[in-house]
């Protein structure tokens, strides 16, 4: 699933099963992967809807750690490692490429706003500086919706410029295709991946890298049957026929909903 | 500063030096302390204008460790505690406790927006049975403009029903006039500080406990003379003054008006 050391496809932001007392379970979660590894699906995991920030630095760690001692291939995981303190996100960054991940997704500091391109510029060189490893490739993680802190042109523009072959790509988090288009013509070289399988089709024809979708995490199989056939003459309605699953699923909490989902026919 | 067990007067959310390596430099952020408690200022350390969600668990532990061992009392500390994860607010809560601190100045967990007053006060409640410390005295923090998780009056009601006497009060961070009205018609016991000195007269004509103001950092004493003498003929003189300083500082980006006027003076 990677050319020239990037990341494509569909993967999940892979959803934390939780035990009674909030900790996280392992086990379990190893079992999502390797299902939805067995669908060729990747492996965005610690992500939003992973609920990674309501994980504590140790937690996110121990939890890498037992997934991988489970087996599951660190290549396919491009796991979230952004949080507010640079340290901590240097610490998990590290920790994450030790294990041989294939990329990190990796937020702003997000707890202050309004936060300028050059200032956003400067937290990301200087986790990259800090890491200071070859093997670190980041997918930038854009989600203003949540993080409240807009990622913009100019801030890739610099990155890409003083780090190349380091600043790989980007998830966009929106469902306006006209945000896609605009970054795709800026950065041709970008491992773009859609925030929404609804855009899967639309973001490989203006040569995108995939998408990470939360609902992959339950559908995975025809989301990546449609990223390995969008070429083909029936991408058009299978694009459609995952529209229409999507909004169904949209109907509900997402998470709980996926959960749901997930605990009834797992 | 406190009376039944809640704190009051101005505190400053005290600013914290940095080293050229982002590092935090303990003895200035003491020396700093020293000199806001001897014009009676409290400390709001670890507060936004602290930066301190910029700085790893394990940085503010040992700041705050470093501090009090300068010898500055932590009675008139109100740490902010409030993280994204809650074993780590309940980390720091426990930590500051055990330090002896007034009170704890507490976010909600703020990555996740859109979150119900149900699912905020099941976030508040988990982290006061963890910490299950008679001696845990929260001040709920409402600041929107950053957090993104405005805490609703629900919460509050929810929160004092349930832990009445560790829930004492709130920093309101908000330049209306009209939300404290409110929260204290709402709430008359709760400890309730505004989150600027122009509404400090205001505040405490409507039965509030004082402030919690960024340009306490370099303007204490005038705000505590205020707070000292809001019931004498002069307060509204005095609260016009603060007024005109407070407009002139807020010219500049805050936090680093702030340092560099101190760096000046100091």
């Amino acid at each position: 699933m990677a050319s020239n050391n990037r990341m494509s496809g569909v993967l999940a932001p892979v959803i934390t099963p939780f035990n009674a007392d909030l900790s996280p379970d392992a086990g379990r979660l190893a079992r999502h992967c390797e299902w939805l590894l067995r669908q060729d699906c990747g492996l965005a995991i610690f992500g939003t809807n992973s609920e990674a920030n309501s994980l504590s630095l140790t937690e996110r760690m121990q939890l890498l750690d037992a997934v991988v001692a489970a087996g599951i291939d660190p290549a396919r995981m491009m796991p979230g490692t952004g949080v507010c303190a640079i340290p901590e996100t240097v610490e998990l960054t590290r920790h994450a490429i030790a294990h041989g991940v294939g990329g990190v997704l990796m937020l702003p500091p997000f707890y202050f706003k309004g936060v300028s391109d050059e200032g956003l510029f400067r937290a990301y060189a200087e986790v990259i500086e800090r890491v200071a490893d070859d093997r670190l490739r980041i997918y930038l993680y854009h989600y203003t919706k949540m993080s409240g802190v807009p990622l913009g042109v100019e801030l890739d523009c610099s990155l890409l410029d003083d780090y190349p072959g380091i600043v790989v790509g980007r998830k966009q988090s929106t469902c306006e295709l006209a945000n896609l288009e605009r970054m795709l013509a800026a950065f041709p070289d970008f491992a773009m991946f859609a925030g929404t399988e609804s855009l899967l089709l639309a973001n490989m024809r203006l040569g995108g890298a995939g998408c990470i979708s939360a609902t992959a995490n339950i559908n995975p199989a025809a989301i990546v049957r449609l990223f390995d056939e969008w070429k083909s003459a029936e991408a058009e309605s299978q694009q459609e026929a995952l529209d229409r699953i999507r909004l169904f699923v949209q109907g509900y909490p997402l998470v709980a909903a996926l959960k749901a989902t997930l605990a009834h026919y797992g």
